[in-house]
């Protein structure tokens, strides 16, 4: 008896700020699992601004979706039926299926996850995840984290930017900044989340909003948004400076490519790290990741906000919203 | 009885490219030197790109130069008179010297040279004194140097651009290919010092000529240069890419800062690093570097170049003709 889903397929490729017309919502019918086959019914899935990358055409972090197939991303679901002899039914899994209600995948394409009261399926997509991998990976291994070092992060509020900034302040930072998009989000970081300071992009030239924050300047900058904000942390750095970048979200919607940081000659003189990275390469900081977040998620020094949308339909809305901003912590959608 | 000598002091800070208005040579008696000092007659001084940052108010890679003060800079002399008991009378010494004909020195303050037949005493200016380190340091520590990478060299015909590129094929890179900005530096690199290809970047845009040389993409990168020599780059990088940042003189003159490369999103995606340096933190690398370069000396493997002027009226010359590009392989002044 053929499965029946619902999926969500890029149906044209955007040129700058996506709409609702690139995406079309199908219905499938999906055959019944294989040998070594199992069949997920989604519980949530992810939106994150990569994705943004995926629907152009050529290689970006990860390659390019094809017009006319079902999107991919973190999805978290339950085996409703099995044919492997590993993965067996009633499982939760993580697997790369999102965009769609029902998945039949081979049992290699999920990884069965633990189950804990006090751990909601979501996390596994944001804090435990993905996001949090990132923002672990950035900030320990390729920003090379001390315990005193004074801390910027583009793009605080977000999934990985939040998770960022309380790493650090949970390890020993001097000082932590963080910029944002709105004075809610400002707020939330340094009243909830225990910035040392932040700000609102909006409010002026980054540059002098990340000096009077920070006077004597930073060690360390988690990049999330590229742009202005690059350029004013290499203004900002000391010496021996050292930047993860991991986003340059200001830029996902350009049509044109946007002006690179002026005063890269500071790289040279204040002899600065700048190095990119993506998650995948760093699974093996997973075990330390996960075991000092848990820690810190189960004594209450952490919060793991998310920004919650409800059912498949709510997926594109929900995307086209991340890329405005419009998410305070980790944007997922339950199914 | 007081040492008389002739010294080049900063009359005024260029706006723009320095002229020799900004110079002037004065005469002065030096007092005789006291207990622990020593008096160097100098042999040959060196000019060399990063002074220009000398010449503006506040930090660059180095202090600034004082207006009415003496100039700093590389140099080697030797030593005519001694009340020191760690430097005698007559050693060949290394100090920092330079823009003048004799100095009396605390004995601190200068190192004593190695003699040999086969070394001149400019090469301690060149290939066996900071350039060649700041290459070593630039290629095999920062870029993380690994037999079969291919490299891109801007600035290659300089001191030290043409050092990387050699450094390089003698340790078993694919290809390496540089920028310089004459066709008879194009053809010396490729004729005499064995890079796979060279371009003269006024022949197009810096990209284009680059992916011409090497359409595979390139692993290492060491700039000389900046601006669009780094935007190519960026373009041209493979996966996991290293930089090392070691100079920019592409703007050391601007008034204004030049355009930064407007593809920094490239360092996410494809993984680069791009790490800024100066040679004086990879001092500890100096007896490894040293060993095997002049080993290469020794074979005949390695090519040294020097553009020589004589005497310290040619040192303002020397100088603006470097920042002008004039120089083949490293420009010194013999005294």
């Amino acid at each position: 008896m053929p499965i029946t889903t619902r999926e969500v397929q890029l149906a044209a490729r955007p040129h700058g700020v996506p709409t609702p017309d690139d995406f079309r919502t199908v219905e499938l019918q999906r055959p019944d699992p294989a040998p070594g086959e199992v069949v997920v019914q989604n519980l949530a899935m992810s939106v994150d601004p990569y994705m943004r990358g995926r629907m152009n055409a050529g290689p970006s972090y990860a390659p390019a979706w094809e017009i006319g197939e079902t999107m991919q991303g973190g999805a978290v679901g339950r085996v409703t039926a099995s044919r492997s002899d590993r993965v067996p039914e009633g499982a939760l899994v993580l697997s790369n299926a999102a965009w769609r209600d029902v998945a039949v995948l081979a049992d290699s394409a999920v990884s069965v996850l633990p189950e804990a009261d006090d751990v909601p399926v979501t996390w596994h997509l944001g804090v435990l995840g993905m996001p949090g991998l990132t923002a672990w990976a950035g900030l320990m291994r390729l920003a090379d984290f001390r315990a005193g070092d004074d801390v910027f992060v583009s793009g605080a509020a977000g999934a990985v930017g939040s998770l960022v900034g309380q790493f650090a302040r949970l390890s020993g930072a001097g000082s932590v900044v963080g910029s944002a998009g709105t004075p809610e989000k400002v707020r939330w970081l340094t009243d909830e989340l225990g910035f040392t300071a932040a700000f609102d992009y909006h409010d002026g030239p980054v540059a002098d909003l990340l000096a009077a924050a920070v006077p004597g300047g930073i060690d360390v900058f988690f990049d999330n948004v590229g742009g202005d904000h690059l350029e004013a942390a290499l203004g900002a750095f000391r010496e021996q400076g050292r930047a993860a970048l991991c986003g340059a979200i200001s830029g996902y919607n350009a049509v044109e490519p946007p002006p690179g940081p002026r005063n890269m000659f500071l790289v040279v003189g204040k002899r600065l790290s700048l190095r990119g990275f993506i998650v995948g390469d760093h699974a093996d900081l997973r075990p330390q990741f996960r075991e000092r977040v848990t820690g810190w998620l189960r004594s209450g020094e952490l919060t793991a906000r998310e920004t919650v949308r409800e059912g498949l339909d709510a997926a594109v809305p929900a995307f086209l919203d991340l890329l405005g901003g419009a998410n305070t912590g980790k944007m997922v959608v339950t199914l």
